[in-house]
């Protein structure tokens, strides 16, 4: 087989139409109908080799991955997700590593109906840039930049448990079961689209916690012009972060990234809906704080002393 | 500085804005308004260090191509190039790099009044990766799909200057002039979207030959279920090509690669009215074959004996 054929063998079973793809893969370009009445979202993504995932690992897993990271950045906007781009860059063709990397990607695009629009594949170190597209109706899209003092801060779930994954991906000091969970956690992200709809009704900003809850939080305060301040005790840690993290549980919760649970704000006058929402929806959400006028990110503790937060996200380089 | 506010300085200065994006850079997703009546057009392309550029050639040429080659994706659709999203993976930050890179970038936005909506910048291996958008009326995009027997093919400017330069990259056997003059082919394409208007009033196909004429047009052969006769005699070879390749011009032209100029078929009816049109805009194109019931691509050579052509071009693996 050649690469062509090669590369189709293995992608031809991905789902690649829905209803507003005119042309999929295949061509100079796809051609959509974004659906009158909608704005289209669009982000990118990219995960790489020895940087976001080290190369042994399953490809099934870097493949679901690399869509969900994606898939969560428009949730964040409270949007659909509809189409990605693949742009996929290998050292070389290797049948099993691409079976197992069409799995993971045909999974991924399936559990949340998108379709595989194109992309492009190129020889070089192992690499994944995924752009993916959605949708909201026009104007509801949820931007970091609409929260207000007197805004209530809340997550959508409990958070670290990506961080301690990547803490002990080199150490023997979990047992076997704790590590499966915490690298499900790291591999298998599961975006929080539950709250689309949610958000773009009662949310004023939202942010997806990729980079950790300080650095992502502080991002909501710059774009808004506002200051956050946590209650620490508030902030729900992932009980393993809680076993095995005992002196420093709350700093694996405030600055480990991977975690893919969504931060929010939300009006005072809209927090019993938002409730009611949650509660209709089965979803737990956690109040964690305040905005509040000013700038940056500060911190109650347990004690009830506040001090500003020590922004200490994922850094890139 | 911080990654953040370092990319943020040498990226502030790239348009980010049109009249359709309502949220650019800065926050989980951008948020666009596709015009109504207009389909969206969406391609990648990513260029990777040591597989399509040397680490070591300026930074302002590889942002540059990068962009370029996505915008040639668009025009090959008939469409107007309008926003693209970068991924763009750096083994460091290095401001002098930073620098060229996004002047090369600016330049490249600015030409095509494009706005850089958003992307993602990883550390790794030195790739860029970009997804374009594009629109066009709805229903008029040119696919490779619509080449019907009888129809005429073109072409739309000479060949082999860019996989010449790539042959004499390592090499001193070309003048300095001759040698500038075929880096500035290969590294400052020139995406014809001046055809793009033309194309959606006569075209019933077209590809953009970034892999070479005769691995191109075969994709149309194989979209439209036709096969395409070139006269190898009129494909038109860039002079530098015929003066360097004494032997073996057409080869080049045949099969090399990173021209990015347009090959597309015409109509019998409709020629009179593309000729009419290329002439008033002073578009100087090449009718270099015909397609004919089939399959596969076959060449007439000059002593008029016609034969299949060995599909040869750019081998990505």
């Amino acid at each position: 087989m050649n690469e062509f054929s090669l590369i189709e063998h293995f992608f031809q079973s991905i789902p690649s139409s829905r209803q507003e793809v005119k042309l999929g893969i295949g061509d100079d370009a796809a051609i959509i109908d974004v659906p009158e009445g909608m704005e289209l979202l669009v982000s990118s993504d990219t995960l790489v080799a020895n940087t976001h995932f080290l190369p042994e690992w399953d490809a099934f897993d870097i493949a679901y991955k690399a869509v969900m990271v994606n898939v969560s950045d428009i949730a964040a906007m409270g949007g659909e997700p509809c189409w990605i781009s693949l742009s996929l860059t290998l050292p070389m063709l290797e049948s099993a590593w691409l079976s197992r990397f069409s799995n993971g990607l045909k999974t991924a695009v399936q559990q949340h109906h998108l379709a595989l629009i194109g992309g492009d594949t190129t020889q070089g170190p192992l690499s994944i840039s995924i752009t993916i597209h959605g949708f909201a109706p026009k104007g509801t899209s949820v931007r970091r930049s609409g929260a207000q003092p007197g805004d209530n801060v809340y997550i959508s779930g409990v958070l670290g448990g990506a961080a301690l994954a990547v803490k002990h991906l080199h150490t023997e000091s979990l047992s076997f079961k704790d590590k499966a969970i915490l690298m499900e956690k790291l591999n298998r992200p599961k975006p929080r689209v539950d709250l689309a709809d949610i958000l773009r009704c009662f949310a004023s900003a939202a942010i997806d916690i990729s980079d950790g809850l300080s650095s992502d939080l502080n991002h909501i305060c710059t774009a808004s012009g506002v200051r956050a301040e946590l209650d620490l005790k508030l902030i729900p840690v992932h009980p393993l972060v809680t076993h095995y993290q005992v002196n420093d549980p709350i700093d694996f919760a405030l600055n480990g990234g991977d975690d893919y649970e969504l931060c929010f704000t939300v009006p005072y006058e809209k927090e019993p809906f938002l409730l009611e929402a949650l509660r209709k929806n089965s979803i737990p959400c956690y109040a964690v704080g305040k905005i509040l006028p000013g700038s940056g990110l500060w911190a109650k503790d347990k004690q009830g002393k506040t001090s500003p937060i020590n922004i200490a996200g994922y850094q890139h380089f």
